[in-house]
């Protein structure tokens, strides 16, 4: 076929749903492979597996570059389907087009040969607290990275730096994402110091007693979840190492780890990984495996799950209700599950040196220093020698305390050295949306806490479905946002969320 | 590139392993998702599994049969690699992909249409125990699995019936397994008779007291198959509906089902799976996802777990050991463990109506009446409305039993109504070479036996790693019996060892 035909060919859009329908079937079988490396795998499996996942990754991807996907796009736009929902799925297959083709082979070959040497590296250097074992591996994986950005800049309309957020997370830019974390900030300046005053003369003790049996546990895990509306028939609760949510949404898989000494960590990591796949479950089946029915990205994602575990999870109305079921559940006294203990343990605020351990108020001041310096790296005005130093100055700067080793400072986070970059502020971001689409719920749903109070999700989840799940990749960051609250992302939520739990009482 | 240029290409032969390398891992990949659904999946990832393994099954196809493997193979033919090994695997490769081409496209996908449909009818037939419900689709896919016989005879040199079961194990035809089998008929009509005369004056009483704890069952099941040499840091065990071996040669997946009220079903299911296992395991790393490096066929595949299972596990020496293990297991008495006892459970003779509920001596006749009936019908000489009445002349005839209805006869397996037409021979082609080898094998290595007294498999697994796993698909079926034993298949060494085992005491 030659390509005046192909550009007039009504069939070309049908044809890319069938590529992309084939191509999100490859991936869905990649990500219960990946599922199950995580949760099931023996060691003398890795070798084969990761052979497994390079080779259907290429599968995937050559199925994106064939030069007749490059003709059947043309054709389609110039004959777009009538729908808006297959306008923007054309939308979003041109994008995902464009980001494949504008890396060159060689390029993607060199990104993931040197995230894996980086990646191996790091974890040594992270043991020995050591960032100078793998300065250099970090400075070529980011030169590669640098290339990327650059690649994905030229094909886009978007600056380097932009171009790698909107890999994670489209609809949303440095230039909006700046003046958003520069005020959270100056809220950060003014509240945590309040909020430790206050907390310095409140209820310290935590709730029950250790040990916590891990079978109860996890039969807590799985009803809790079950009840905020993860269906087990479509879905499995198992254990990690890192937990996380996989599958596809009609066979879900979420992980979590278990600790005798402490239920909370478990628990509400079950009820974060239930919030994704609640998103994933409530994905519109119209569009399944096309690129408009999955999620609207990774802040999107970071959204759902912080709605269910800081926002609906953390409630008041829902420590009520957990404190009778936890004493219940561990055979202990009610008495040791009372809301202050509870709080004491699960609205607890401190600086500290952790991202991943940190509470929902200190954490953006983690991503916020990661943000900064990943955009100075990607923009070539932070040297990898320099990062140490610059993660130092940028934590004093935000939390006033000093790291005191490399393990605890920019060796902790796994991201970089596998050549993420532009992930980070997606959970801030998530955080952010999560406040303000559950103040919109509040609104227009008034039951939405009394129903909570019974360990019932289904007044919130029924508007996220709505609002957001049903919608999945329809709209970008921002637009989803606006559509579901009349507003683009407003860091006013967050701020009133945390000011109303940490400092109105 | 040209077809002349294509001829004389030097390099060709390694194009070809590197793309049926890919292939091959592709079809790990299926593995582990065929086990999944097996094993762990939700009921809801029925369909999008369904998909992923049929979109998998699709690309490895498309693999295998693009126009420059012909090229390839041609070229690679011209300029034959110099080892035997890479010599074999190229006879091989040219043996997938001229069985790959020989099917038309319609008929393999009318073939795994007509198949799925078949299989749920059967389902329902077999529950309603209702052949006629079932006869028509069956008899449908009968007529696209003759299609499939002839399309394979015309691009090989065998028979219809014979490539059918070239398609499962290759290197034995018809014309060789219808005399063994006629002789084994012959021997349990004696045989058989004689058994039952002396096992009436034998010890009835089966080992242990039920129940036996599922816990119990599962560490000993773990335990033992481990003392055979299954190595757990490359393999799991976990329960499925049907048991089976899958997954890959690093990374390999037993299962198994447990019941409270028999430990026996259980265990000796486990070191059946085992024995397959180890096979797999034990198959040349230097041919890794190359055909030589595969399996050697299905019925060496069942020699492999029957040797283990049948041959060893059920052994004098081993039932001795393993006596006192299970009364320790389910902390019972050690009297109730005993060599009799034992035997009342795990080598009793009896004519019955299932296959797979059969003992070693009568399983073989259930294997010879599907092997006449499906040649028979492949051949054109049994039509499918006949099935039942053949069916029942075929059970007296063999066994003096006539099945008291079509689910406890012709509805029993689900081999022929998903379009498994040649595979039932390999059962028992199987068992007999597992005594075969197993008789060599003693002669070999005089320690065997001392060495199943102590539960170690060790002696014997080392023989098999010589003279079977590490030939991997060097060799066809007889040529495999004839370089590990001195002979073709002979079923001399599986009645001798019945003779042994049941008569001569």
């Amino acid at each position: 076929m030659n390509h005046i035909a192909a550009n007039t060919d009504p069939n070309a859009y049908h044809r890319l749903t069938t590529r992309f329908a084939r191509m999100a079937t490859v991936e869905e079988a990649m990500s219960m492979l990946g599922w199950d490396e995580a949760a099931v795998m023996p060691d003398g499996g890795s070798a084969a597996r990761a052979d497994q996942l390079a080779t259907l990754s290429g599968i995937a991807h050559g199925m994106l570059v064939e030069p007749a996907v490059a003709d059947d796009l043309d054709a389609a736009e110039a004959h777009p389907p009538t729908s808006p929902a297959e306008r923007r799925n054309l939308e979003l297959m041109r994008r995902s087009h464009t980001q494949a083709v504008a890396l060159p082979g060689d390029l993607v070959e060199a990104l993931t040969r040197q995230a894996s040497t980086c990646e191996k590296i790091w974890r040594a250097a992270r043991a020995a607290s050591d960032f100078s074992m793998a300065a250099q591996p970090l400075a070529d994986l980011l030169a590669l990275s640098r290339e990327k950005a650059a690649a994905l800049s030229a094909a886009s309309r978007l600056a380097p730096y932009d171009a790698l957020i909107d890999t994670y997370q489209p609809g949303i830019t440095a230039a909006e994402i700046t003046p958003v974390f520069t005020r959270y900030e100056a809220f950060l300046r003014t509240a945590l110091p309040q909020v430790e005053a206050l907390q310095a003369n409140r209820e310290h003790r935590t709730p029950g007693t250790a040990p916590f049996a891990i079978t109860a546990q996890e039969a807590l895990c799985r009803r809790l979840s079950a009840q905020a509306g993860l269906d087990y028939t479509a879905a499995r609760l198992d254990r990690s190492t890192h937990p996380f949510c996989g599958g596809t949404p009609t066979d879900i898989r979420i992980t979590t780890r278990y600790d005798e000494a402490d239920f909370a960590s478990a628990l509400m990591g079950v009820l974060h990984e239930t919030g994704h796949a609640l998103y994933e479950a409530g994905l519109p089946r119209t569009h399944a495996r096309q690129p408009v029915g999955t999620a609207a990205g990774m802040a999107a994602h970071e959204s759902q799950s912080l709605i269910i575990e800081m926002q609906a999870a953390r409630s008041d109305a829902y420590l009520g209700f957990l404190g009778p079921v936890l004493a219940e559940a561990f055979g202990q006294d009610p008495a040791g599950f009372t809301l202050p203990r509870l709080a004491a343990r699960l609205r607890h605020v401190e600086r500290s040196f952790i991202r991943v351990e940190a509470d929902e108020m200190t954490y953006p001041a983690h991503v916020i220093l990661r943000y900064r310096l990943e955009a100075a790296m990607i923009a070539g005005d932070l040297a990898v020698t320099d990062l140490p130093g610059a993660w130092a100055d940028q934590l004093r700067s935000l939390l006033d305390i000093t790291p005191p080793d490399d393990a605890r400072g920019c060796l902790q986070d796994i991201h970089w050295y596998c050549g993420l970059f532009g992930y980070f502020p997606s959970y801030t971001l998530g955080a952010m949306a999560a406040a303000q689409l559950m103040a919109a719920a509040r609104t227009a749903v008034p039951t939405i806490d009394a129903a909570l109070a019974q360990g019932d999700f289904a007044p919130l989840l029924t508007w996220l479905r709505t609002n957001v799940h049903h919608h999945g990749a329809s709209f970008g960051f921002n637009d989803l946002l606006r559509q579901a609250t009349g507003q683009p992302l407003d860091p006013t939520a967050f701020e009133t969320h945390l000011t109303t739990r940490y400092l109105a009482r």
